[in-house]
């Protein structure tokens, strides 16, 4: 294992400290690291909060801030955070208008976030994401697997929770752009966890995991190796099989850490051309690393069925350190 | 080799395609892909105009537009863009005000550089960066080389540009602000040319090459890996003994393509620590892949000494696919 750290049992510490440093116009660090909130309260709105496991970065810390989340709970990498850093978060954070989760469909986070809902004493209402078309349960999961979806979530009733939508509504848009969404990835290498040491799984070295989830968790099927035109063909198949075809679409290119931008983009180009194919308009784009799995080589591609209301709050104004649209 | 394309000999062009899909409200595509231009072209000012071998994404074409570059010529990988690219960029961009070249200092691209300049028939000067204090002359350099400092002289010189500075001032600037800047790298693992198809350089499973180019080129010593505090101190060490101790600083962490942002962040945290050792003070940061060398895993420190004029251009608004600023 080589990775930049003085210590597995440190790395998420000084990382997060790393982290708030750099952004310190945008975020501050809550009590015990327990929570990244933004460095500026927005009074008077419903407050959301995200987290989940570390090694995903950007996610979710990333998306702290005016437009997205109002507070973010890291836990141990790939690890669920504990009730108390939810309710210490929603302790900070709620304005007095309730609190709203977004919690990545995983066994470990919709309990601990279930639990720390329970716990609050305070109005709190969730959004389960399960945008992981590849497999129906996986390793960590009942039903499907939240993955780089969970992101266009956070930035819809973001900026609706801006704009002062009510708690129920957000809700109820969040449930909405979740099943407008869909997700799946490919890895070529595997990830490796700091505390483990060694990779999560072992790949040949002409092989590709297809429909990989972000932990490493295996896909639908191991194969060769093929062309990124037969990858974004299969991978648009796959989506558009639940999507329908036609109409207006946002589109997500995610890196999930190891894979250079050049890829990224050319995995767009193809991308952009199977959806076009198919009658849909790639009326938003992204490319990037978003919801990563620590250095894997691999991409995730995201479909978003746009509506006016949608397209509307995806393109509101944003200033989180990993998203900056509009301001 | 694994990497998401359908050939090497088309990944340049399709990767393009994708890149200037994806941000068609920022960036446009020249005759025959010489170069990539800003959408919306930006007249009376001076065009500014970079480029070299690609497989650094987002560097050049990621900086193209507002408030950065008028223009980035594309190399095959690691291949300096040919004289005829950079003419017909200038043709397309210059608004009668003079062009100024951004280049980094490789025998190739300053000979090309050079040649376009004395061909095109038109006003040009040109910044040459070299700020990587690793090693005095390199495989691809006669002196030091230009790495991620560019980025910043291209930051601040476009928004010196876009305020109207003459042609003969903005040299002037690029110039200062190449000499307060300095970086070094290191490298955990190698890339891999998509045409070559092996890993450039064999590194040991326990190994960094402290100093690394951005082309994998040899740095001062192959090393064990050491603790991320002992690195950033060596790194940190090196640069400050160049830009001498105290002062308000510029810190950029820049990711070689392969490092994943959780392992930034912790090296910004220690590398910060080491120059607040040292009298300075960080009043600016930047986190992220800007520099890259394809998949290698590493990443590089460039601190640039801030007076009042290089920090406000720094602070002043971009709008370009890799970096957003205030707008």
């Amino acid at each position: 294992m080589k990775k930049f750290m003085n210590g597995a049992e440190t790395i998420l510490a000084e990382s997060l400290d790393g982290f708030v440093a750099a952004h310190g116009d945008i975020v501050a660090m809550g009590d015990e690291r327990k929570f990244v909130r933004r460095a500026t309260p927005a009074p008077g709105k419903v407050a959301l909060i995200s987290g989940g496991g570390s090694g995903h970065e950007p996610l979710h810390a990333g998306f702290v801030g005016h437009g997205m989340l109002d507070a973010a709970c890291p836990g141990q990498v790939f690890t669920s955070p504990t009730p108390d850093q939810m309710i210490a978060a929603a302790e900070a954070v709620d304005g007095g208008a309730g609190v709203l989760f977004i919690v990545k469909n995983y066994e470990g986070d919709v309990m601990n976030f279930e639990m720390a809902a329970e716990m609050a004493g305070r109005e709190i209402m969730t959004v389960v994401t399960d945008d992981d078309v590849a497999v129906e349960t996986s390793t960590y999961s009942i039903g499907r697997r939240g993955v780089a979806g969970t992101m266009v979530v956070e930035k819809v009733v973001g900026a609706a929770a801006e704009e002062g939508l009510s708690l129920a509504d957000l809700k109820a848009l969040g449930d909405r752009v979740n099943a407008a969404t869909r997700s799946m990835g490919v890895a070529l290498t595997s990830c490796t966890v700091p505390a483990a040491g060694s990779p999560t799984f072992a790949i040949g070295d002409d092989e590709m995991e297809m429909g990989v989830g972000i932990h490493g968790e295996p896909g639908r099927r191991r194969v060769k190796l093929e062309p990124a035109a037969a990858i974004a063909e299969e991978m648009i198949t796959a989506i558009a099989s639940e999507l329908g075809d036609a109409g207006d679409a946002l589109l997500l290119v995610n890196g999930f850490g190891g894979t250079p931008l050049m890829e990224l983009y050319l995995m767009y180009h193809e991308a952009r051309a199977k959806l076009e194919a198919r009658g849909y308009r790639v009326a938003r784009s992204l490319v990037g690393n978003f919801v990563t799995s620590l250095e894997m080589a691999g991409c995730s591609l995201t479909v978003t069925r746009l509506d006016d209301e949608i397209a509307r709050l995806w393109d509101a104004p944003a200033h989180t350190a990993a998203l900056r649209l509009g301001m």
